[in-house]
């Protein structure tokens, strides 16, 4: 791990000049400043839009230039004591490059991203060391998405390796012709890498959030994530399934972590097949929208541990402090400058915790907010939780 | 109340580029902005100190100008919404003029400002409405020394009536010389007005949250104060005594708020006598020392609800989500940069939560963060939860 040559758990203080450059400036850099300020951090932002992103108006350390200005993000690391990132679309050689130069720590660093960095790669590494994945394949020939779907069944997945969240840049295809259409659609022809991946069955997907550094690591519960055209609309806390699967996706989250020498805090998504197998679907180096649950209902939150591992300091525990929880996504349904209406019954609800990202405009389907309910009855299935807060969810629009 | 006329409750509606100007920069404005921020709110600072107070690393939105300039003030209004305070040492002269010159609402009002503005006023306030206040009297003569001390006994107290906090601006006399050398050290000769207060044999000293506004109140429990030379060093609560007390605490809390109009977030203090009787001894317009326990032990933290009822909406519950639960502050103990030392302890120690406000320096006895230790066994008393928690507090150096 490279944290070695650095953190502040080893000389056992906690400066308050101490400055956390977050590589983003969107919801996720926001919570996670939040936690910084706790501390008594200060936050820096380097960001390639400008004025306007949630961070942007939490700190008065702000960059904005490219993500491939290694130049521009040499100097946003000298004001910084630390980087961490927010997502995971920058090049890792540009990663290594800023680190480089700057002599400043990036947490998680540029080895772990090269190791995940593109979903190839990222599914190479994992298998390599016995996590089981989808089963996928590197396809660029008619032979290809033939041998494919014969051998896992059609449909089956069409991805770009690189980018791509959210479902953009997936394609079902559910014969040679879809394949080929969409294999084109997705640059495949340009020499854009394409992947296929076996089409999974699910019972469910799952979700684990696993923090880490050179001090040890902390592993979140198990959840269940709801999707809805390939976006989470609500992730369930602890997932409603076998607590010896649970286990199970707990150990293969640690598994995977220390596999990518990953320090910060990560998310690990399993599906769970219909036959009780568990297999890595994707995994996010950073705080992910399937943690977001954490923030009230765990001891230590996914954000607080993200500043933790990446301060060098001792991470918290990550215990449930209730018997469950179940958060709900507060998407866009207007194309506007932000008005959040009729949120004012789930403010009054007991337990019920309203976030907004500050974001200037909202879009249909854009991420805005989330509403977590908290559950203070053992007895109550997290799947009666779960509409209980759909009902306080829905009334929200944004 | 001043509020009718101005409330986001009415339209059931959040902006996400609403903005709260908090006069002021300090710890208790960086505790109350990182809750305005989960609502996607903007957070303005005006201070009359420049740039390295906690707020000012927490905001583009700084400005810094002297209390006294009302015309810097109204510019400063003109970029928020709605203003609120961090301390109650503004004349209420100068903020009805900024309300009415810059158009912008202000939470507490000027006129709850005026009905508790020097130590005087407030008692009368709180006396003529019925609500027990320890006995007082302006006094300006020796024949005013001879009659207190005569009358509620030696020692007592003198306080300027203006200004003073923690304890600076009182004086505990024990004769007649020590008054009069007390009186003109506070100034009594040069004009300020000078009270004389009962000295209170307390049992303990207790203190209450109120939230308020146009939509209704939420209380807080009642929890007991440790002073240590007159600075707070620890919250316990609930507080260690009969539930019945609690309530009545409780319940002259709200009537207090209720008699000053106020909107916002108030803390009042009241020494429990050893004949059990309850005596009002300050009150303070904004969030407080005394509920920073209130973060991680209540269901909507002191600071939520100040920014709630500042920007009209809904208040949340203000019940406890643990049996009880303690808060130690962290004095400094060098004069020197911040530098916080031997804390990694009570950062792994389960449900114990520490925040450092990011000041740049530390001074012996200045307040530079606070440790709230939660406990989960209701057969716990506080008093062994209080121990544990300073076992923790006492390793740490600032």
């Amino acid at each position: 791990m490279s944290s070695t040559s650095y953190s502040d758990a080893h000389s056992n203080t906690l400066r308050s000049t101490f400055t956390i450059g977050i590589l983003g400036a969107g919801q996720l850099a926001r919570m996670s400043a939040l936690e910084a300020f706790r501390y008594g951090f200060r936050v820096a932002s380097y960001s390639d839009r400008t004025m306007d992103e949630p961070l942007q108006w939490m700190t008065p350390l702000n960059c904005t230039g490219s993500f491939h200005d290694v130049e521009a993000m040499v100097k946003f690391a000298s004001l910084c004591d630390v980087l961490t990132l927010e997502n995971e679309f920058i090049d890792s050689e540009v990663l290594r490059e800023v680190v480089e130069r700057s002599g400043k720590p990036l947490f998680p660093g540029a080895d772990t991203f090269a190791s995940i960095e593109n979903k190839r790669i990222e599914k190479e590494t994992f298998q390599d060391h016995g996590i089981p994945v989808v089963p996928f394949k590197v396809v660029s020939a008619i032979e290809d998405f033939t041998w494919f779907g014969e051998t896992y069944g059609w449909p089956f997945l069409l991805k770009s390796s690189k980018g791509g969240y959210d479902g953009y840049g997936n394609r079902v295809v559910n014969n040679y012709a879809e394949a080929l259409k969409a294999f084109k659609s997705l640059g495949g022809d340009n020499g854009h890498e394409i992947l296929a991946e076996a089409f999974i069955e699910f019972e469910r997907e799952l979700a684990v959030q696993v923090a880490r550094n050179s001090t040890g690591s902390e592993v979140y519960p198990c959840c269940e994530t709801i999707q809805t055209n390939q976006i989470c609309t609500a992730v369930l806390c602890p997932a409603p399934i076998d607590v010896s699967i649970q286990q199970k996706a707990q150990d293969l989250a640690l598994k995977a972590m220390e596999v990518i020498h990953g320090v910060g805090l990560f998310a690990f998504e399993f599906f769970l097949t219909k036959d009780g197998q568990l297999l890595l679907n994707e995994s996010a180096p950073r705080p992910h929208n399937s943690g977001h649950y954490t923030i009230e209902a765990c001891i230590t939150s996914q954000f607080e541990n993200h500043i933790r591992a990446v301060a060098g300091l001792p991470l918290g525990s990550a215990s449930l402090r209730v018997p469950s929880a179940v958060m709900i996504n507060l998407l866009g349904v207007h194309n506007r400058e932000t008005l959040t209406e009729y949120a004012l019954d789930s403010m009054q609800y007991k337990d019920a915790h309203l976030h907004l990202y500050g974001k200037k405009s909202s879009r249909i389907g854009r991420k805005m907010g989330h509403l977590t309910l908290l559950s203070h009855d053992a007895s109550e299935r997290v799947e009666e939780l779960y509409h209980r807060a759909l009902s306080l969810a829905n009334q929200i629009e944004i």
